[in-house]
């Protein structure tokens, strides 16, 4: 395994004091509703918004100082932008963001808030590929991905740990566990603890309907790819693919895949905000959206949903809200 | 004093692992804004959306169990009744809760299915008083107040307790603290752990405009009325005056009271949202507006700023959210 749980724990370690310890919530109300046990893992209160501070903070943790000290490079206009921004920052390190021209204002601002330098690509001009590599060569810069890289599953899987500790809290042994899953890095690195800790748990990635890539491919046994026309407001969530090394660990550990409506997911940021007083967004919400719905059922069980971020703008809450 | 600190160390040793230790926040992108430390006691994340479950449960469990077992009694429509509700269902005791009859069904749904007895009373013909006092009487439950009662401080106050832990965990040696209040119960409760851990720190009791009765009542030395034609959304904590345990704690612990208008506690809510991604009420926001208007100076200064309660009807909460 390119990730192990010693990994994991080592993350836990450097991110100490550093990242916050989000609490595993629940609500007495929708316990009872349910008939179950449902423990809400609130990522969403980590730094930046959502749980991709954890990965960022772990790789730069662990770089070499004079490496980490020329700056770091990353793809992206979303959560792993803010996370790994405001890591650098924390290190006093340079961060370039490459971002496509025509990302949301909001976006933009968000993260050059963090201290982060953005470099600009027009997406139907140029590739983002060459642009970052020449970069990477010119200022010898370092790439941290969203999730295919073990320092970055590990540090996301810590949020794994915090579970197990907290399960341990309240005195729950939890059946089952679902996790929203775009590239994987985060629903495969708590799986790792997880199974360690509670060998037959069942561990399900959950994504948006017609983004079923993970579900698909722990089905056929390889990974499969979205439709390119599918369409989903799940935006934090929508990677054409399983990631390659959070594929082969999932293969591993993982369940099968669960999926929802757009719909399902905005009726639990509803819950959310009535039950648990929390922001969750769209991609965020899929697994709690997956019980909420019934399609994993509580009856009877302890289960745990991740809630992975809530960067979600005010126009799509007040939608959720309406609803 | 009618309560100690010790008395709070012995509620916080009754609540663990009963209430939530809720987080203490910050965002990295306010503190820059700010210039300062702004720390977040995410007391919303409580059970029941608020931190008066604190008080209740503190109530129940230090109670003689004979006495426990026949059965709790308040009065309140909002946020006391729901922490009363669930601590009684948690006790395995019955709670009689006396509500008036045009109380919204939301909060009648809200408190009824935590298996709290709700009594419906006409606001404009009788006196919940004489009917409560019935109850008591027929019934042999025991009253158990919002504020006035030093079991329902001392269980309040555990939420400084907590802060002062997680002060230790952060590196953090608070300048100020603003908190909420209506009765007063929570800011005197955390006063009193809080000048003891911290004795420069200056404790502001936060009211909305027009409901200014405990900075009123500072100022004159002697508990002040508010206007009884005042009107303001934060309905949490729209007391007339200050209990009078809470003021006789306040006038040795607290420093000058703040009030911020609704517009700023809407403000307040929506930067909760962007930023900490809390779903606050209005009342809850008080504090957090006092900081971020600027009517409290963080500039240079580490603060902490108590969200006391986050359960706010969709209607208003989208309403913050388009401002």
């Amino acid at each position: 395994m390119a990730v192990t749980p010693d990994d994991i724990r080592d993350a836990a370690r450097r991110l100490s004091g550093h990242a916050v310890r989000t609490p595993l919530l629940e609500s007495p109300r929708l316990n009872a509703q349910a008939g179950g046990r449902l423990l809400v893992k609130a990522e969403c209160l980590q730094k930046t918004g959502s749980f991709k501070f954890r990965g960022a903070y772990n790789t730069l943790s662990s770089m070499d100082p004079d490496v980490r000290a020329r700056g770091i490079l990353t793809y992206s206009s979303g959560n792993h932008a803010q996370g790994v921004a405001l890591a650098a920052r924390m290190f006093g390190v340079p961060a370039t963001i490459i971002m496509p021209s025509d990302a949301p204002d909001l976006k933009k601002r968000n993260t050059a808030e963090y201290g982060a330098e953005l470099v600009l690509y027009d997406r139907f001009g140029e590739s983002r590929e060459a642009l970052g590599e020449r970069l990477i060569d010119e200022r010898g810069l370092t790439l941290v991905k969203p999730y295919d890289q073990p320092s970055v599953i590990a540090g996301q899987g810590t949020a794994g740990i915090e579970i197990i500790e907290q399960c341990g809290e309240t005195d729950a042994s939890p059946d089952l566990l679902a996790c929203p899953a775009g590239g994987g890095g985060l629903v495969t690195g708590v799986s790792l603890v997880m199974k360690e800790a509670f060998p037959d748990i069942a561990i399900h990635p959950a994504e948006p309907a017609g983004f079923d890539d993970w579900g698909r491919s722990l089905a056929a046994g390889a990974r499969q790819s979205v439709d390119p026309d599918a369409r989903s407001i799940c935006d934090a969530i929508l990677t054409p693919t399983p990631g390659e090394i959070p594929f082969a660990i999932g293969q591993r550990t993982l369940s099968s895949g669960v999926s929802v409506t757009d719909d399902e997911a905005l009726a639990a940021m509803k819950t959310a905000f009535l039950e648990l007083k929390l922001v969750a967004e769209p991609g965020g919400a899929v697994a709690l959206a997956a019980f909420l719905s019934g399609k994993l059922p509580l009856e009877g069980r302890t289960a745990v949903a991740v809630v992975s971020g809530g960067n979600v703008d005010p126009a799509v809450f007040r939608q959720a809200l309406a609803t």
